[in-house]
C-alpha cells in the first residue's frame, strides 16, 4: 500500500503546485477567505465529500478580531469577480470563511487535519528576484500575501482529500478535513471549536510548513505554544484647546501612555514565562488639542493558559485605572487568543514512526516555539474529550540553507516578510505523510 | 476725506467678497498658497504696487513646519490648474509662497499691514447648512478649508490695496502690504522676519476676523499671546519578536510614552502660565512586534519668551532621557514657533480713536487671548527697532450671537470647526477703519 | 495719647524681650503648645481678661495634622514639668492649645488680633555663632524650635494685651486676642473659626515679623495667599518575595511611584497658578520583599480656592486610580489646609496711615507672597460677615541687611533655616503699632 | 568506622548545641561577626588546625554592603565587652570577619566546607512562646538575629572540626573550613574568593537548615540559584519652595518614581525567568520643598548570570536616564551579588549515597529555590578549576510539620521571621554526615 500512496501522490504533483499558485495569487486574509474557501468546499464536495461550510461550521459570536462589515462585504465582491464558487459564496458571506469535509467510511475513529486558508494583511514583494514575481503568482490582491505558507496548507489539504478518497475502500472510520478561516492573530479557531467541529474528533493532525528547515526535516510533535490573548484598546477622553483651557480636557493620550508604560511593569510571575506588548497606538487630533481618543492594539502571553490569565487579568486592571486616572471612557475589544497546548507524545510517536517507515526525514528535537498557534484551541478540546492531537512542522525552505547558515536565524520573522516563499516540493511529501498516519490510525 | 473713504469702500464692496469667496473656494493651506499668493501678486502689480515675492521675502532656512517637496509640487500643479498666475508661480515655485506690495510717496514713516493667506489643512462641512455650500463657494481642494477667516484677510488686504492707491496723493511715507503664508502653526512670520521685510516698519498693524463677536465688535489692541514652540518627535528603536525576543528590541512606543507622561510632568514656573501638549502620537507596525518607531506631534508654550524657553529646554531634557532610558534614536523637528508679544498701548489708543470717529464700534475690553500668533515675530522686530505694533481683533460673527449666548464659547476652537463661516460685511468695515488708520499716520 | 502710648511700650521692653526668649527655650510644635498656652491663659486672666481656652475655642473634628495622642500626653507632661500652669494645662490636655482673650468696654465694634505660637517641628542650630545658643535661650525641647518668629507673635501679644488694658478706659468696643496653635502646616486655624471664635469679630489684624526686611520695613497689607491642601497618603499592599513570588504581591512603592508621576503630570489650569508637591516618600520593608506599603506627603495650591480645589480633585482621581492599579488599599490623610485671602484696602489703608502718624516706617509695594497662611481662614469668615481683615508683615531682619543684598533672597526658606533669629527690637514696634491701629478702630 | 563516627558525634553533642545557643545569644550581623569569628578561629587553633583569618582570607576591596566605618568599631568594642578573643579581635577589626581552618594530612585532594557566620539585621521574637526566650539564648544584641540557622552552621563547622581532627589519621589530603561572614545580601563570598581561598579546593560542601522540612529530609545538590546583584541607588537633585519657585528644583524623588517604573518595565528576556525589586525608598525633606534627595534599595536577578547581567544593564540604564531627565546626579552603590550556580550531579550523587549508607533521610526532589546564595560565588571558582562544589539542604523543622501542612509554605520568608528557630538534632546530624562524606573523598 505505501508504494501505491508515494505513486498516487506522485500523479497530483503538479496540481498541488498549481492549487498553492492559485490560492497565492488571490490571497485572501483572515475572514476575508471567500473565494479560497469556497472553491475548497466546491472541490471537496465534487471529490464526493460530505461539506459544511459557513455558519454551520463558524459560531457567529465567537469570531475574533473580525474586519468591518463593508470590508468583508468589499472583500466578498472581489471574491465573486475573481472566480469563487457562487453556490458556496453565499454560504460564506459576512465572514463565515470555514469549510469541513467529512469521509465516513465504516466504523472507526474519526481523524481531523486542520488547514489553515488565510494570507497576511501585507503586501508582497514585487522584486524582479521574487519568485511569484518571476512566475506571474505573486498576489494580485491589495495588503494580501501569503508570506506564511498557508497557501501550501490549502493545498495540501485538497491533495490530502483527493488521495484519501482514491483509498476510500482501505478506511475504517472517518475523516475530517477542517480548512479553518483567520489563524494569523489567533482569531478563528476557537469559532469553529464552539460550533463543535471538534467534538467528535479523536485524533487531531495539524501540519506547518518552515521555512529555516530544509525538505526533509520534520518535527513529528510541536509544543510549547504560549497561550495568548490579542485585544485593541480604545481609551476616550474629552477635547479642550490646549493653550486657553487644557484642564477642561480629559487626555486620552496621557491615559494610554500611562497604561503603556505599566502593563509593561506588570510582575513577572514565579511560576513561568509571561509577555507583555503593545504594538500600535495611535492617538489625538491636532497639536493644540488634547487628546480625546487614544487606541491600543495589545497582546499578552503566558507559558500556559494560567500564566496567560494573570496577564490579562493584570492587564485589565492597569487599563482600567489608567483610563479612570485620566477620566476617560474604555473599551477593550477581544481581538484573538490561544490557550497554550502541546503535542502528545503518543501521536507524535506515531508520526515519527510512519515518517521512518516513509523514508527521507530527519528528525529534529523539538524546540521552544515562543510563539502561538490557533490550532491549540482545537488541540485543547480534543485532548479535553481524551483524543490525541499533535502539530507537525514541515521544512519546505526554498534556498536549502545549510545547518550552519541556520544560526541565528528568526523563522518566525522570516515566515512574515514580504520576499517569503517555499520549496514547493514539500506539497507532495506533506500529502504522502498525512496520508500515510491517517492510514496507521483509520487504516484497514 | 472720511466721507469719501467709506464711499470708496462702498464701491468695493462686491468684489471684496467675491474675492474672499474665491480664495475660499480654492483654499490653500501652508505654504502650498500658490494660487492665493500668485493672484495677490499680479493684482498689486497691476494695482502699481511694487512687488516683492518669492524668496525675495521668505529665508529659505526660516520655514518651519515645510511640507514634503512632492507634496509642494503637487500643490504647485494643482496652482497652475486652477488658475494661478503663471508668472508669480515661477517666483513661489517651492514653498515660497510670500508676497509684499509697497506704496512709496513723498517722504514719511513706513506702515505695514499684516495679511495672512493660508487655510486649515482640513476638511470642510458639507451640510447643506453651510452657507459656503449653498453659495458654491465650499473648498475644491482636499484637506484645506479656510476655518480662520484668513480668506477674509486676504480678500480685505487687496481691498485695502485698491483704496489706498486711490488715495496715494493723501499720503506722505510708505505703505508695506505684508502677505504672509503658514500663520496656521505660526511657522511662516519667522521667514519673513529674517528675510528683512520688517526693517523699516516704523508702524505694524494686524487684523483678525473673529466669530463669537458681532459686527461692530472691536479689540484696538490684542495681546497675551503666548510664546510658543510647536515640534514633532521621532524616536526610533529596533523591532523584535515580543514573544520569542523581546529583549532584543527598543522599543519606540515605550520610550514615547515615557516622554509624554514626563512632558506633562515638568514643574510649574513661579513665574508665570506654562503649557505642554502632546497632541497626536503615532506608533509600532504590529501587535506582536516591539514597536519600532514613536512619532509625537507636540507643543510648549509660556506666557513671555523665556517661560516659553523653559519649557521647551525642559522637554528636550525629557525627550534626551526618555530615548536613551530605551536605546532609541531621537530626532526633534521645529515645526513652528513664535515669541511672546503686546499691542503697543499708543498705536492701539490710536486705533480705538479712528474708530471712535468712524463710528458704528463697540470697544471690547481686551481679554487674555490664551493662544499664540504668528503676527508677533514681526511685532517683536518692529518693537526692537523702536516702531510700535498692535493686533485688531474685529467681529465678524454670521449668526449676531447676543451677549448672553457668547458666555462660555471658545471663539478659538470655533475658528477651527469645519463650520466656520463669517459676517461678510466686516470685509468693508475693516477696510475703511485700516484706510483710515493708516491714513491717520501717514495721511497728509 | 500717642505719646502715651510710646511711652507705655518702653516700659515694657525688657519684658517683651524675656518673654520671647522663654517661649523660644521652650519651643513647642503644632498642637503641643501646652507650656506655651497655659502661660498665655494664666498671664491674661491675671490682665483681668475675659478668658477661653481648649474646646472652648477648639472644635475637636476640625484640627487637622494631629500629632498621636501619645506624642501629645508626652508633650503634655514634659509641659507640666517645665512650669506650665497646672488650671490651664487641665483645659488643653489632648491637644487643644488655643486660647483667647477678651476685653470689653462700653459699646462698639469688635477688633480681633491674631497671634500664633507653634514652633517649627526641626533642630534649632547650635552654632556658637548662633545668639540663642551664646545667650542661653536656644531651645531645649527636641524637635522644636522658633524658627519662624511665633515666639515673638505670642511675646507682643502679651505685651499689647497689657497696653490695651493699661489704656481700657480709651476704648469704646471689644478686644479679642486670639492666641491660636499649629500655623506652620496651616492646621490650626480652621478648628477656631468653626469653634465660633471669629463669628463676632469686625476688623481682624494679624502680623508678621519678616527677616529679609530690616526694622521698620512694613507691609500693610499682604495678599495673595495661595489657597492650599496638606495630606498624607498611604498605600497598602501585599508583600511578597521578590524573587519567588513577585506576583503575589501588591507592589505599594509601584503604586505611589505612579501617583507621584501622574500628580506633577496634572493638567495646568487656565484660570490661574497651581502646584503640587510630593514632598516627601517611604516606602518599604527589604530589598528582597515587595513592598506592602508607602507613604506620602503631599501638597496642592492654587492662585484662588477654586483652583486648589481643582487640583485637590485630580490627586484624588490620580490617588485612588494608583491604588486601584496596583491592588492596594489607600488612605488620604488631610494634615491641613487655607483658603486663598486677600487683605481689605480699607483696613489696610489705615494701617498705612496710622503708621505714618507713628513714624519711622517704610511702607513697601506688597508683592505676592506666593506661600499659603493659615490666617486665611479667620480672614474668610470676618470678610464673609462684612468685617475687614489685614495681614500685616513687619521687618525684623537681625542683621541689617541692605536693600541690594536683598535681591534674590528667599525670605520663606530663610524663615525655616535652622540659624534663624530676629531684631527683637520689632517687638516694642509691634506693640505700638497694633495698639494704635486698635485704639484708631475702638478708642474713643 | 561508620560506628565510631555515629559515636564521636555523640559525645559532642551537647557541645554542638551549647555553641549554637552561644552564637545565638550573641547575634552578630554582616561584617561585624567580631565575637563570633574570634572565638571560632580559637577554637580551630586549639583544636590544631593552621588558622588564616581577616586580611589572609578576605579581599578589602571586594568586600559588598560594608557598614560604615562607625558601626563596625561599635560592634567591635561589643564584642570585645561580650568576650571576644582579643588576640583573633585585633586581626579582624575594621570588619574582616572570615576565617579558614585547614588540616592538612597526608598527600590527596582538598576539601572545603562553607559555614556562615552572620545573623539577620533584625530583631527576634520577644514572645514568651519563643523557645530561646523561654531558655535564655534569644539574641542580646540589638537589631541582630539567628533568624536563617546561620548560627546552627557554625556551630556544626566548630563540630566537624573537631570530629576530623579525632579522625585525622584516617585522612590522605586537606580540609578547608571556611567560616565566612555576611551571607546574608550575599555580600561576603567574592572577597574571600578573590583572596585566593578557593583556590586549591577540588570539592565544595556548604550545608544549610531548613525548616519547612523535617529532620531527615534531605537535598544533596540543591541548584537553581538565582544570579542577583544587590544595589542602593542615590538620586541627588536640587531644593526649592514648592509654591514660589518650583522650577529651580531638581526634583530627585519624581527622578526615583520614574526609575522604578520603567525599572520594572524593563523587558522580558526570552531565555529565561528575569527579576527586578526595588525593596525600599526614602526621598525628600518636607512637604513643601522640591525633593532634593531619594534613595531606593534594589536587586536584580536573573536564571543565569546572563541574564542577571542583562537586568543590571538595563537597570542602570533607566537609572542613569531617570537621573538626567530631572536634572540630578547620581549614585549606584554595589551592595551584593552572586552568580547563578548549579551543584554537580556527581558529588551530589556522592552526598546522596553516602547518606543512604548512613540511613535515616529521606531524599527529596531538587526544586528551583528561587532565591540566591552567596555560595555560588564559591561554587563558581571551584567549579572553573575543574573541581565538583554542590550545595546540601537539612532538614531541620521544629514542630514536625507534616507533608501536607508543608503545602503553600514558604520557607524562605519562614526562615527570616522573627520566631525562627530550628531542631537542633539536625546538628549531630550534618556533623555526622559531612564528616562521612569528608571521609568518603579523602579518607584512607
Amino acid at each position: 500500500m505505501t508504494e501505491s500512496t508515494k505513486a498516487i501522490v506522485a500523479k497530483i504533483e503538479a496540481q498541488l503546485i498549481a492549487d498553492r499558485r492559485d490560492f497565492h495569487r488571490y490571497a485572501e486574509s483572515g475572514w476575508e477567505e471567500f473565494r479560497t474557501a469556497s472553491l475548497v468546499a466546491r472541490r471537496l464536495s465534487d471529490l464526493g465529500y460530505q461539506v459544511l461550510a459557513g455558519r454551520q461550521v463558524i459560531r457567529d459570536e465567537d469570531r475574533m478580531g473580525l474586519p468591518p462589515a463593508e470590508v468583508l462585504e468589499a472583500s466578498w465582491q472581489r471574491a465573486v469577480a475573481q472566480g469563487g464558487d457562487r453556490e458556496y459564496l453565499d454560504l460564506l458571506r459576512g465572514g463565515f470563511t470555514g469549510v469541513v469535509g467529512i469521509l465516513d467510511h465504516g466504523t472507526g475513529p474519526t481523524v481531523g487535519v486542520r488547514c489553515d486558508m488565510d494570507s497576511l494583511a501585507m503586501a508582497e514583494s514585487q522584486s524582479e528576484a521574487h519568485r511569484p514575481v518571476q512566475e506571474g503568482f505573486v498576489s494580485v490582491n491589495e495588503n494580501a500575501a501569503h508570506t506564511c505558507g498557508h497557501d501550501a496548507h490549502t493545498a495540501l489539504g485538497l491533495g490530502l482529500a483527493r488521495v484519501l478518497m482514491t483509498l476510500k475502500s482501505s478506511i475504517q472510520g472517518r475523516v475530517k478535513l477542517i480548512f479553518q478561516p483567520a489563524e494569523e492573530g489567533v482569531r478563528g479557531a476557537k469559532s469553529m471549536v464552539s460550533a463543535g467541529v471538534l467534538d467528535d474528533v479523536d485524533y487531531l493532525l495539524g501540519l506547518h510548513v518552515f521555512t529555516g528547515w530544509t525538505l526533509g526535516e520534520i518535527h513529528p510533535g510541536m509544543g510549547g505554544f504560549a497561550a495568548t490573548e490579542k485585544f485593541d484598546v480604545l481609551f476616550t477622553g474629552v477635547p479642550a484647546h490646549a493653550g486657553g483651557n487644557p484642564q477642561e480636557g480629559q487626555n486620552a493620550l496621557l491615559a494610554a501612555a500611562v497604561a503603556v508604560l505599566n502593563l509593561y511593569a506588570i510582575s513577572r510571575h514565579g511560576d513561568g514565562a509571561t509577555r507583555v506588548n503593545v504594538g500600535q497606538m495611535q492617538a489625538g487630533i491636532s497639536r493644540n488639542v488634547i487628546p480625546p481618543h487614544a487606541q491600543l492594539v495589545a497582546e499578552t502571553r503566558g507559558a500556559n493558559s494560567e500564566l496567560s490569565r494573570y496577564m490579562h487579568d493584570q492587564a485589565v486592571r492597569v487599563l482600567e485605572a489608567a483610563a479612570e486616572m485620566y477620566g476617560c471612557d474604555l473599551e477593550i475589544r477581544p481581538m484573538g487568543g490561544a490557550p497554550s497546548a502541546e503535542s502528545d507524545d503518543q501521536l507524535a510517536g506515531r508520526v515519527a514512526r510512519v515518517a521512518g517507515e516513509m523514508g527521507g526525514f530527519r528528525i529534529l528535537e523539538p524546540t521552544e516555539s515562543g510563539g502561538s498557534e490557533d490550532l491549540a484551541y482545537m488541540m485543547q478540546r480534543v485532548q479535553e474529550r481524551g483524543g490525541q492531537a499533535t502539530s507537525i512542522g514541515l521544512g519546505a525552505d526554498l534556498y536549502g540553507i545549510s545547518q550552519d547558515a541556520r544560526v541565528g536565524r528568526d523563522a518566525v520573522l522570516n515566515a512574515h516578510t514580504p520576499e517569503f516563499d517555499i520549496d514547493e516540493r514539500a506539497l507532495g511529501v506533506a500529502v504522502e505523510l498525512l496520508t500515510r498516519v491517517v492510514l496507521d490510525i483509520v487504516g484497514v
